[in-house]
């Protein structure tokens, strides 16, 4: 082969093994958003067998981190890359630390289910933590997809939605306080949900991280603890 | 000059940089311990002028986190080090993630403590709290420690007190439960109480984080998500 030749498959290779854990940290997501799932619905349908399942996805969830840790490090060592690839990887290993978190979340609400074996099922319509579930859910699989897509369109849509959770969750809190106060029989069952929420609450900020880990990716630009505007007339500013 | 003197020219200079790195991340987690202490005697006092502080200084623990993680970033582009320095840096970025977190959760503490202005100050010895900050302070000191001197030697031992966290937060949520049950008027300091202990936990275990990266930068060996045992086993089989 001739230079021009092997540089091309050397790029070609570095372009596969950059797909590749691309596609990991996606399956890393996959996972992770299951269990958010699992883990709310074994809560509000006392269903031990999904609460299982969420610990159990917990260990792929935790190789998988160190998997993906350990393969952006070692491109980082053999490729030295440097502007988007760089950017990349360097998103890479702090959103695989949010989904992480986020996996971590939704396994305490499922210790937390197992915990209820053997007590009697709270009937509740537990509607205000659905709709809790399906806002963060939707802000999750947004941040996800924006990283897959490598697309910063959608994100600030995305984490504006962050202040309706905030907004849902103090709602949520205030009306379990009423509760308890009415009747103290109700305090465990309250405090379990009072958890859930603010698991799901802490859900909806680590998705919040994993968007401006892609804005730092594909604009360049550290947007961390600035204001909506601030971080749109970021975006904009950057084409 | 010639070629060595230039050589070691440069290895002076990128020294230093990873000195000045090392420093400022010092600088940071000083910054963090402080908030830690003072807000959580912030909530045990009733001292609206320690809450403000801490939220003050929230914003020089973000500017900080944003500067040393852009350094990194940079050194990698600039330096394409590999080995140990790699390791540094990149443990560097994960560490000073952590230490935002902790900052994050004094400020939660603070700020909820700001939201009690005007409200009676509730008398309590606040005993369980306060040693639970002692155990919590102690950890993230000694994460600390063990970065400035890369070294692991007390690294099991801080990971150690963990569980003895863990322990006590239990023993505080169970106790608070049965006050709430006892009187409903307790609720909401109750409540209040429970995050203060829940934000002391996270701040054990991101300490923990802490240790464990620090292992990774002194070691080579990622050893997230091992048990204790395993922990040390891994350290004392790499010298």
């Amino acid at each position: 082969m001739d230079n021009s030749k092997i540089k091309q498959h050397i790029s070609q290779q570095f372009n596969q093994e950059m797909e590749e854990l691309r596609n990991k940290v996606m399956m890393m997501g996959g996972l992770v958003e299951e269990q958010v799932d699992l883990a709310t619905k074994a809560f509000m349908s006392y269903d031990m067998e999904s609460a299982d399942q969420v610990v159990l996805q917990d260990h792929q969830v935790d190789t998988l981190e160190k998997e993906i840790d350990h393969e952006c490090t070692d491109i980082m060592a053999r490729r030295q890359p440097a502007a988007y690839d760089l950017r990349m990887l360097i998103a890479t290993i702090k959103i695989i630390t949010d989904l992480e978190r986020i996996g971590d979340e939704a396994t305490r609400i499922a210790r937390m289910v197992m915990r209820l074996e053997g007590t009697d099922y709270y009937q509740d319509k537990y509607y205000e933590i659905e709709h809790l579930l399906n806002l963060v859910k939707g802000m999750l699989n947004g941040a996800l997809d924006a990283y897959a897509r490598n697309d910063v369109e959608e994100v600030i849509a995305i984490t504006a939605q962050d202040a309706k959770v905030d907004r849902e969750y103090n709602s949520i809190t205030r009306q379990l306080i009423t509760q308890m106060m009415e009747d103290p029989r109700n305090i465990t069952r309250a405090l379990d949900m009072l958890w859930t929420a603010r698991a799901l609450e802490r859900i909806g900020d680590h998705s919040c991280n994993v968007c401006e880990h892609v804005i730092y990716m594909v604009k360049g630009k550290d947007v961390r603890h600035l204001s909506r505007e601030e971080m749109e007339r970021t975006i904009n500013s950057v084409r």
